[in-house]
C-alpha cells in the first residue's frame, strides 16, 4: 500500500499534486496529514522527509520526495493508468510544462498563495508585483491554451484525458480562481473542468473542515 | 539529429546539464549556442524558446524545454544508455534528487553563481547569506554521500555509473569547487570524478575561449 504524506489541505499546494492524481485515477493510498504549522508537525516533518517538506510518497522500502519525482514514480508503477500522455510529442510537451511549473511562476506563488478556504476576491498588490503576477498568469494562460489546442482533443484537460500535467497545475487553478485573475475562455473552461473533479471537491471539503488557521495566509 | 540550444558555456549552469549527459554518453547532437547577454541573443532566445530560456532540445517536430524534461526525453529515446539507474529504488532516489535540484538550493545558486573561468577562491558574504549557503552545501553533501553509500557501488558517480543525476548536479560541482566550499572526502572524490570527465574538460576549454564577459559574474 502506498502512503502519501501531505500538509494542511487548506494551504499545501505541493501536497495536492500527487494527491489529486492518485485520487482521480483511483489508485489506493493511505494519506498521512502533517500540520505544517505547529512544533509537533514540524518535528515530524524533519524526521520523516529528507528535505523536511511534503509531499512524500512511501512504497515499502522506497521513499520518493518532490512532486515531480512522485509523479514519475507513479507513472512507472501504473503504466495502464497513462499518467503521462501516450503520444510521444504530447508527453515531451507535458513534461516540459510540469518542469516549468516545478521551478517557476515565482511571482504568482509568492503573491497569490494557495488557500482552499478563501472566497473569490482580488488581491491588492504593488504595481510591480501586479505586473510580475500578470506576466506569470499570461504565460500560464498561453501554455495551457497551446497544450489544449495541440493535444487536448480527447477531453477537457490539458492533454485531453486527465494526466500528470493537470495534477501539477491543479494548485494554480485554485490561485487563479480565488484571486480572480483575468484569463481566456479556454483557460476558464479548463479551470471549471478541474474544479469539477470529484477529487478536487473532496480536497476542498476536507480543507474547509480543518481547524488550523494560518494567520498570514488567512489575512491575504 | 538532435539540436541542443545552450547559453554561454562560461556561465550557463542549466545548459551544462543536458550537454554533459549527451556528450558523456556519446549521443550525437548539434549544439547551438546563444549569447544570453546581448540583444541579438536575447531576441533569438525569445523567438526560439517558449520560456525564453535555455537549454532547449529540438528533435524534428518535437521541442523540449526545461532540463529535467530534456533528461526524461533522452532517457526514453535511448533506453540502452541507462540514463536513469536501472534499479527501481535507485531510480526513484535519483529522480527525487534531480527534482530537488531543479527547484532548490536557492541560496547556493544566488550567492555562488556558476563561472567556468573563475579561479578557486572563497567569496565573502554576509553572515546570513553565509549561513544559508552553508545549509545548502550541507544538504547537498549529505544527499550525495547518501546516494553514493546506498547506490554508488558500481563506479565513482552518485549511482555508480554516470546517470542523469550527475548531469543534473554537474554545475553544482563547479560552484562548490570555485568557491572552495568545505565538503566531506566522499563529496570531494565525487567532484574529482566529475571534473575528470572528458565532457567536463571540453566544456571548460570552450568556456575559456569564449570572448563574452559578464561584468557582474566576473567581479564575484
Ligand atoms: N519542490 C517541492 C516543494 C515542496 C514544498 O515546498 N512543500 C511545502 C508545503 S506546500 C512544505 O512542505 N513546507 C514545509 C515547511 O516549509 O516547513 C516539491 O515539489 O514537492
Ligand atoms: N528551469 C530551467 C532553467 C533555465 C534557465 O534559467 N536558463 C538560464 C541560463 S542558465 C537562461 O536561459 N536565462 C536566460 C535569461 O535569463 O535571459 C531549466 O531547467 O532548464
Amino acid at each position: 500500500m502506498l502512503t502519501l504524506f501531505i500538509g494542511n489541505k487548506a494551504y499545501s499546494s505541493w501536497s495536492l499534486r500527487p494527491w489529486i492524481l492518485l485520487a482521480t485515477l483511483h489508485i489506493p493510498f493511505e494519506e498521512k496529514l502533517i500540520n505544517l504549522y505547529d512544533d509537533a508537525g514540524k518535528k515530524k516533518l524533519r524526521r520523516q522527509s529528507p528535505t523536511a517538506k511534503v509531499p512524500m510518497l512511501v512504497d515499502g522500502d522506497i521513499e520518493v520526495w518532490e512532486s515531480i519525482a512522485i509523479l514519475e514514480y507513479l507513472a512507472e508503477k501504473y503504466p495502464a493508468k497513462n499518467i503521462w500522455p501516450k503520444n510521444k510529442a504530447a508527453r515531451a510537451h507535458a513534461r516540459s510544462l510540469c518542469a516549468e511549473m516545478h521551478a517557476g511562476y515565482m511571482a504568482l506563488r509568492r503573491n497569490y498563495p494557495t488557500n482552499f478556504r478563501r472566497d473569490v476576491r482580488k488581491r491588492e498588490l504593488t504595481p510591480e508585483a501586479d505586473a510580475e503576477v500578470a506576466a506569470d498568469v499570461a504565460r500560464i494562460d498561453a501554455a495551457w491554451s497551446k497544450a489544449r489546442m495541440l493535444f487536448g482533443k480527447g477531453g477537457p484537460f490539458l492533454f485531453g484525458k486527465f494526466s500528470a500535467a493537470d495534477a501539477m497545475f491543479a494548485p494554480v487553478v485554485n490561485r487563479l480562481y480565488i484571486y480572480d485573475a483575468p484569463v481566456s475562455k479556454t483557460t476558464r473552461d479548463y479551470m471549471t473542468a478541474i474544479m469539477a473533479l470529484p477529487a478536487w471537491v473532496a480536497w476542498h471539503a476536507d480543507a474547509a473542515k480543518e481547524k488550523w488557521h494560518h494567520e498570514i495566509y488567512d489575512s491575504i
